[in-house]
């Protein structure tokens, strides 16, 4: 089976390294073409900076997308589709974007589609995720899904250092990009839990600029130091429920009891838990990025295809409404101005810096966030446990709460 | 595809029900046939008391055994082999016990021979575990692998009850069995373990009785107390390392830092982890028993067999050398006399109740322990994180250590 590598990063330069290990034992897998931009030297036998190359190639079975961004890589995928080369991608961006056409695409042309690398790096959340959905109806997932904003909140309690100390540590350590927008503000953890709820409800999940994302990028030292206090660890975290024919999805910090799971993810690694009917609560934890991890979960994809092993066939065509407001749950806000009088219906009360506010819907709650962004750019809120309100019925589902307690 | 039980208990119940569920989705999935007692009432039409019946029925496609214990077990599962029906069990004892067999009478007859459910209950373990032995040498397997004993534990640390009154109270919730001891002594660990290990390994553990394997039927209250004070939350746990051509084996209560994965196990769940090449740390969470979770693996070995899914081809027979002193790692040991001389090797140093040992090779540990035993049986030793002292070679292998801190 020969594999054409798009990208040569260090997804792909892990994807290369590992062929040549599992190649060594079964003899039959190859990485036979590279792609690598216009003008960049070819150090490789197998590099060439010509995609119609690479997908009019009859030896090539299998493309690994693993240049990152939207596009091309979004037209070299349609393109290798239709040239009917199984593709597998690690790109959680285009994913989330294009998931359905990819899935149609693959489907017309009779190969496949795969990408368990792109949400949970190394961790075998996608395939997990189908296997349960098998048997169960899969009510809610929910997760650290992103290794860069854990770090950060994570070193910033261990080490008492700023937000931006940390950062630019994380930076020089190479733990975050240059310009960290999409692991800070929630952006990278948005796009997996997308293409996880994308699975989970059989959806396509359009228009994402009116999900309620809030990431860490105004989270201060002291407002972690009262969380911890206070018995809990703060999180960035995504959340989403399936509620008869109604769905929710929200990223956001949220904060955790100090003896759940959750609060325990240390340094950069992710944590992903999915609740079911029969199976009950079911955790995968392991390195969420990283050459090795990423690459090891992109060999397997490949693995699959090459052993005839197929993933849950799904058509994210599935008449699920969304509902922000599917959920109410406790949250804290601290801003530099008095914002009782939005929250007048909650209940606010004030906690330490913070303004306490009762059970309120989370759509509302990112609505009016946003509000108070515009006067107070570095206002900052977190989610607590949550809880269900929903008919008149409220009940505790934090799945924490529900497992660990 | 049509299923026979082998039983009709906790789990049996469980599988029947799922079954039902999902053959209103996919309509190709029946219970067909539900073996049960001589002289018991039947119940449902597709009970019978004869096994001959069922091994004989052309349409039964799979027999599950879910009735427990190594005989009749053993030799019922023999014979639905040779009558070339597949074969699915959740039952630990006889597979950790005659998994070489039944793996090669599966073979001879061109069957399969599954048992996801039997390690981590509903935890997808056994595929985590193949599918990452794919690509990776796994070179460590560690967890809580007996819901039971975590219960209690936990229980004991939250409710300040002794060992014997929260035993009592799990015996009454149904959390444990009238007769503990498999989960109190380590056995249902064991088995697990060596379960896991064979896989990993591809070996076939034989001699298990010089095994060193330590429970928690001596742990006293003011011992959790003393670790917790120390930081530490202890666990029933098994571990597993492979080292060259070398590997250890050993289930016995270990002290973990109250910051790990492992410490914030909570009720009886099971937490699972491994450690490979390129995968680094993965590890699975998740009910481990249960009506429900452990059905749904046994329903989940159906679904791989109908969907044509085979799971990693072992033969057991890799020349592995069992070392019990592999690794050293620090202990502490109670006991109700002077035991220093024993240890004198190993700079034993008073600390509390407890004694210090430091870095004994755990063989050696287990077997210096049965000693102890003889003199008082109310004894009991606690492992720490572990470190490895190799060829001269020190250095710490905790997973957690390594992943957490």
């Amino acid at each position: 089976m020969k594999i054409a590598l798009l990208g040569f990063g260090t997804v792909g330069k892990g994807v290369y390294e590992i062929v040549k290990k599992v190649n060594m034992q079964t003899q039959n897998l190859s990485v036979s073409r590279i792609l690598i931009r216009k003008g960049k030297e070819s150090i490789l036998p197998e590099m060439t900076d010509s995609v119609e190359e690479i997908v009019n190639d009859p030896e090539v079975d299998v493309v690994v997308e693993v240049m990152g961004g939207i596009e091309p890589a979004h037209t070299y995928i349609l393109e290798a589709l239709k040239h009917q080369k199984h593709v597998i991608t690690a790109n959680k961006a285009v994913i989330a974007k294009y998931l359905k056409e990819f899935n149609e695409t693959a489907q017309q042309n009779k190969v496949k589609f795969y990408f368990e690398a792109s949400v949970g790096g190394g961790i075998p959340w996608i395939q997990g995720l189908e296997k349960a959905l098998r048997i169960d109806k899969v009510n809610s997932i929910s997760g650290i899904f992103n290794g860069t904003s854990n770090y950060i909140l994570d070193q910033m309690t261990k080490s008492n250092d700023s937000f931006n100390k940390v950062l630019e540590n994380a930076q020089k350590l190479g733990y975050a990009e240059a310009d960290p927008k999409a692991d800070i503000d929630g952006l990278d953890v948005a796009n997996k839990l997308c293409i996880s709820a994308d699975i989970a409800y059989d959806i396509n999940i359009s228009n994402r600029d009116e999900l309620p994302i809030f990431g860490i990028r105004n989270i201060e030292l002291k407002d972690i130091k009262y969380f911890e206090k206070k018995g809990y660890a703060v999180k960035l975290m995504g959340f989403t429920h399936q509620f008869g024919n109604q769905y929710d999805y929200v990223v956001e910090p949220a904060l955790v009891e100090k003896h759940t799971l959750e609060a325990n993810i240390a340094d950069n690694y992710n944590l992903i838990s999915l609740n079911g009917d029969t199976i009950g609560r079911l955790d995968f934890f392991g390195q969420g990025a990283g050459m090795f991890p990423t690459a090891n979960a992109v060999v397997q994809d490949v693995l699959d295809i090459k052993e005839g092993k197929g993933h849950l066939e799904r058509d994210f065509d599935q008449a699920l409404e969304y509902d922000a407001n599917l959920y109410k749950k406790d949250y804290m806000i601290r801003a530099a101005f008095d914002c009782k009088a939005l929250f007048k219906d909650y209940a606010p009360t004030d906690k330490g810096d913070f303004l306490y506010i009762h059970q309120i819907a989370s759509g509302e709650m990112h609505r009016l966030m946003k509000l108070i962004l515009k006067k107070d750019s570095k206002a900052f809120m977190v989610g607590l446990p949550d809880s269900i309100q929903k008919n008149g019925i409220s009940r505790v589902v934090s799945s924490s709460q529900e497992a660990i307690a």
